[in-house]
């Protein structure tokens, strides 16, 4: 996780549209007996690789077929080629990478002296959010709510491996005592939001994690609209995210911004703010890069040969062609081998 | 290839709005020599799967790297959990569909007694129009022409195994005695088009298959004002294929709607026609599945565990706990395994 967080935050800081140039995602609605999604968002580093997260989010999936809601792979295409040169599993991926973009918010906007998370949903993603935080803040309570009652009861057992004072608590008490709010759930379009805004601290830091379908919402607008509201994504943020709710100049600056300035607004560290996560592909990239490197330096993974490619670049069927005997690197004619590294 | 002709023709035949979904392609622009793109071409079968085509465009590949111009692969997503299923060389599967489209617009639209094909542009690609051509028609003699003498000269030798007579002529002969005419060339932008309409029969039909980037067209634009234009798929045809030469009505009806309903456009076979093919997702989508059926049929290709999926769907580090004995179908926990299959 610290190498996450390192890599996200290093990739916010060093973010320049010349080198790296993002899309919004975009994707099929999945007409099952829930809204559904597939989505692609890619990213290029020019010169260099892009990458393309394809993420499924199906919020039947965990009592339907015991897989987690968001299921997503990470596939890497070399610049120079167009070679697929990797495939990651992008289910920890994600839940990694979202659990750093919220520390790294928190560490620019929330009270450096917060000690109380509060968690408002506590399935897979809310995990990565409590581990991140505890990498950057020293806490000395999480307060845990969740409509299902298996996830908020089962959310201490899964977070074991922090040694932190967690507690199932009623929403009202995780709004009252939480100095970092993170909402993580799968409330339904038109269905939120998921919290009130009367008990919260005047200087809580709440991180929006949530969102990620138009109507989608999980904070009350009130909160929106006196809280310094950092997008991390703007475009996909106004059409996704907690910033549906607001006009365009009740909006603040974007956590790139942010993190590349964060004297600029140190001041609202003893105020209200929102960080709205849709997730993006900058920070997907960054993780791919991390789990890819650690896999090839631990030896996990598999490289697996994808093309057959041909010694006659113009012959398509050279490679069923027996009388050319395969190369070094090459796979023997006639059988279809793949050849990208799966990580 | 008669397998993927087979299945091109029917999802044109099939091909019904409420069932298929299709998005135009979009992609990066790469900074190299010369312009390069790296795209990705998205379609759902709703309730059954996503297929995803990235493709990269890089003319310098075959010098500088020795590997196609084309290099793409193609990925299957599962509509129910957002799963990848499969991962296919793109390389292959690109040329078979695009020959296998020519070869279903020339049913359509040529003069069924055509003998005599033409060859503008003799790479990768025309090897499988030309294959593909071979299926349906009854040829005489195949006239190819490339401004590359090794393309020109070598292609004779690629197509050997059709058994046909194939003559490396001047560009005037090629034009002057084509019945099927294809363009497949690697023109740049602004620069063509590639052949002069001076010569051609009347009854000439073009499968031009070049186009794929704005301002990159093959066809001479007096030609297709006299033509029948049927585009593959027109957002796509308008953007970056020879329809870009044209106003909305000079162009003719969309490749499907004439498979859909050939004694519409009978008259159209003894005069001047032109499939303007851009290459769609849903011509990716057929030969994706001739691919992955062969693949399963002939025991083929990869099983691949991609995910290591949690025995609890809301504990994203469940794979890393040693307390959790594999179940079957599953890997040791703490290992990161892929699961998928690549074929």
């Amino acid at each position: 996780m610290d190498q996450v967080i390192e890599a996200v935050e290093d990739a916010f800081r060093s973010f320049d549209t010349d080198r790296t140039e993002l899309r919004q995602r975009e994707g099929f609605t999945l007409r099952n007996a829930r809204t559904g999604v597939l989505e692609w968002m890619p990213v290029m580093r020019q010169g260099e690789s892009i990458t393309i997260k394809v993420v499924g989010y199906n919020p039947l999936n965990p009592k339907q077929y015991g897989v987690p809601t968001i299921i997503a792979t990470n596939s890497v295409y070399d610049c120079g080629t167009g070679h697929l040169t990797a495939v990651v599993d992008g289910v920890l991926a994600t839940a990694l990478r979202t659990g750093a973009a919220s520390a790294i918010a928190s560490k620019c906007l929330a009270n450096p002296d917060s000690r109380v998370v509060g968690l408002v949903g506590s399935g897979a993603q809310a995990v990565t959010q409590l581990h991140a935080l505890s990498r950057l803040f020293s806490i000395e309570r999480v307060n845990v709510f969740d409509v299902d009652p298996v996830a908020h009861r089962s959310f201490a057992r899964r977070v074991a491996f922090l040694g932190l004072d967690v507690r199932a608590v009623p929403l009202e008490v995780v709004e009252a005592e939480a100095d970092i709010l993170c909402t993580v759930t799968s409330v339904g379009v038109g269905e939120g939001p998921v919290l009130e805004d009367g008990r919260l601290r005047p200087w809580v830091h709440v991180n929006a994690v949530g969102s990620d379908l138009p109507g989608k919402v999980e904070l009350p607008r009130s909160l929106l609209e006196r809280s310094l509201v950092c997008p991390d994504f703007l475009p996909q943020a106004l059409v996704e995210g907690e910033c549906q709710q607001l006009r365009p100049e009740q909006i603040g600056p974007g956590i790139i911004d942010v993190v590349q300035h964060p004297g600029r607004y140190e001041e609202w560290r003893g105020r209200s703010t929102v960080f709205d996560s849709t997730g993006f592909s900058l920070e997907d990239e960054a993780v791919t890069r991390v789990l890819t490197e650690l896999a090839r330096r631990h030896g996990l993974g598999l490289d697996v040969e994808l093309e057959c490619l041909a010694g006659d670049a113009m012959d398509p069927y050279d490679l069923l062609l027996p009388e050319h005997p395969p190369q070094a690197g090459q796979v023997a004619p006639g059988s279809l081998r793949p050849t990208i590294r799966v990580a």
